[in-house]
């Protein structure tokens, strides 16, 4: 494969997670080793917001902002996109030709000749599209997709940097409020709404405490399975008869048989500028539903960003890995790999083993990974044994950021 | 002072918090270097749930469960009140007689000379009627009263145990929310409701990081200032001026001059079993004002239950109090202190050094200190440079917990 001589940028885009930077980092190592090994690669740029702070210029010099070792280690520790992020969709080819000329106009400006784009399913489309247009525009590039997103939603890779953190986040929360809730002796329901719009990824999370003591959620519901709320009030009884403090676990995303969301009961959806639905709510409404039906003490918790954000408990595996595709993916294109997504490959549970590589963006953009049938029990109400073993080594290890005056410190670009 | 020779009983009451059981630690540390000193207290109970499992004899017996070191460190690494907790307050002598007889018969049966009792404002009243009881009964008991409330509303203490954990929770938690706002361009603002029905102590923990980068939220309203809604529109309005994403944190129990919850705009209050009003949804109701009145992108976040029992992000500096505070209950006593409450004495801020004492327990129950004028600002929106230095040193050092296959470690008793 020729050397392909000239600069990088790397951009973030869709929503945060607490690896998102340790994969920035990550492809900012990646040049480093590059410039080292006197690569091809000279300087990394940021682009700011995404795609949408690339059209108006706005970039940042990450190669020589984060000279300083420590720096780096403090952006890995940092939650949440420290270039910004955007939730701007590429045109198709055909409608974007304005858009597109300006994108190559921009990257002969500054001899872009890598694109490294971290993100989730929108974000590799974006990477797809690029893709597209790389190969018929003349101007030679390298397109990498760096996946990250908390909903391990994505295709071909067995799970996506930024996941195993939101897990260890939820894992751990959900057996602290477990604990919270076990001091009273009245009966109550207490629900706690994760993220989660169409897979439950994050929601069997709250199960992981089975493999430490047996802590876990009474009920865990997703929304790989149809919810009909007089099964839904048949467990929960079921539940109280066996102790008073009854700890449910749902993901935002449940859905009824006829496609309506839960929390459509309350008239509380809206729509993003993706036309997705935005949820809010589900927890709540179910709140409403066994006040009303079974009348004992009930509350609901909505996770909501912490979730996501929560890099004072990162999984170290998350982590680590975040770094190693970010690395990865500089490491494929300068070898000539472009046009595909970087993945994780396991190749062993126990010990837990994965092999870093990478796939074609075009067929893994736009498409999503369900929770399988094996990971759910047969009533629909809670998670299986092979799931927790599969969710297990994502969570292991822990990470210590670095506190001042007993906060965790943040890198701001 | 004569030696009191006998049994000791310790229980927990009042809402959880992270460091309630590193209380319970620290009383039975106390007890099992009693024991090695030859001290007057043979065997230290423990009651399930309070006063209402005393009355019940559901006893456990902690010096024996607890004679292993490693369980010791577990049980202060565990959120939320091991022993379980209760609601009960006592009735008052006058029309409790047969309470009282009942418990001075569990007395002479298990030969408690020694009772402990861990808790907030209304389980310093237990303390407090329990100790008048003690001194007309004829049964020689010591009572002390060992204060945990996140809420930091009790007098005389500086400040109390749980409160440094969950200020950290906050103030860590708000910055990672902080970020998260910060990756997008378009306008926003996210409201952060944190719990104080009357005390605004937890919500002035959200500007902690002020002292480290200067990320703090935007505006912060407590409940010692009356709440009006034009003036918060016109702070909202000028914030969204300086910059897109505005974050902005409320105590739950912020009230408008003619003493309405916010919160009653939503019609949203209950009433709990002492009478004080349930809040939920004051950050909803501002989400809804907000929405209408300015009409930008916005949304709340209750931060609920894991603000009082996130163990995993303990301050290490509340962690260390708690037991201090514990073991020094059982000092007090064995030397012949009775009726009162334990309190810290804030000896300097910068070094930081502080005194474990106590005071008289009746003098101290059903009173509320406040967030007092120095500490917030002119306009009522924002808290001063005194009450972040005041806060910081509560907050100080991480405390590590134990982890097995990712999580944290808790002790179940």
């Amino acid at each position: 494969m020729k050397k392909l001589i000239g600069n990088a940028v790397v951009g973030q885009s869709g929503g945060p997670t607490a690896a998102i930077n340790a994969t920035l980092a990550g492809v900012i190592r990646g040049v480093l080793d590059e410039n080292c090994h006197g690569g091809a690669i000279k300087t990394l740029y940021g682009m700011r917001n995404g795609v949408e702070g690339l059209l108006e210029e706005r970039l940042v010099n990450l190669t020589e902002l984060f000279a300083d070792e420590q720096k780096l280690i403090d952006l890995e520790n940092t939650p949440a996109a420290a270039l910004g992020s955007c939730r701007k969709k590429l045109p198709t080819l055909s409608e974007g030709k304005e858009t597109y000329e300006k994108l190559l106009e921009i990257f002969k400006k500054y001899d872009i000749r890598y694109f490294f784009y971290i993100g989730g399913n929108d974000s590799m489309d974006t990477a797809a599209k690029l893709s597209e247009f790389s190969k018929i525009c003349g101007y030679e590039m390298r397109i990498i997709g760096v996946p990250k997103t908390i909903d391990n939603d994505l295709i071909v890779t067995d799970h996506t940097p930024g996941f195993g953190s939101a897990a260890k986040y939820i894992g751990t929360t959900v057996r602290e409020i477990i604990r919270d809730c076990a001091v009273y002796t009245v009966k109550a329901v207490t629900i706690v709404e994760i993220m989660g719009r169409d897979a439950g990824w994050l929601t069997c999370a709250s199960a992981l405490g089975r493999r430490v003591d047996g802590f876990e959620p009474d009920l865990v519901y997703l929304p790989e399975r149809d919810f009909d709320a007089d099964k839904f009030l048949f467990d929960v009884r079921a539940a109280l008869e066996r102790h008073p403090n009854v700890v449910i676990a749902v993901s935002e995303g449940i859905k009824s048989a006829d496609g309506k969301y839960v929390c459509e009961l309350l008239g509380s959806g809206s729509t993003d500028v993706f036309g997705h639905t935005q949820l809010t709510g589900c927890g709540k409404a179910l709140e409403h539903l066994v006040k009303r039906e079974i009348g004992c003490k009930v509350r609901s918790i909505e996770l909501n960003l912490p979730q996501r954000c929560a890099s004072h408990l990162a999984s170290k595996t998350d982590l680590d890995e975040s770094v190693l595709v970010g690395r990865g993916a500089v490491k494929a294109a300068s070898e000539g790999v472009s046009c595909h997504m970087m993945t994780i490959l396991r190749k062993s549970t126990n010990p837990y083993e994965i092999e870093i590589s990478s796939s074609d963006v075009s067929l893994i953009a736009n498409q999503a990974k369900s929770v399988p049938n094996e990971f759910i029990n047969e009533e629909g109400n809670h998670v299986t044994d092979e799931c927790v073993d599969y969710l297990l080594p994502l969570i292991a290890g822990e990470n210590t950021p670095r506190f001042e005056k007993g906060l965790p410190v943040h890198i701001v670009i």
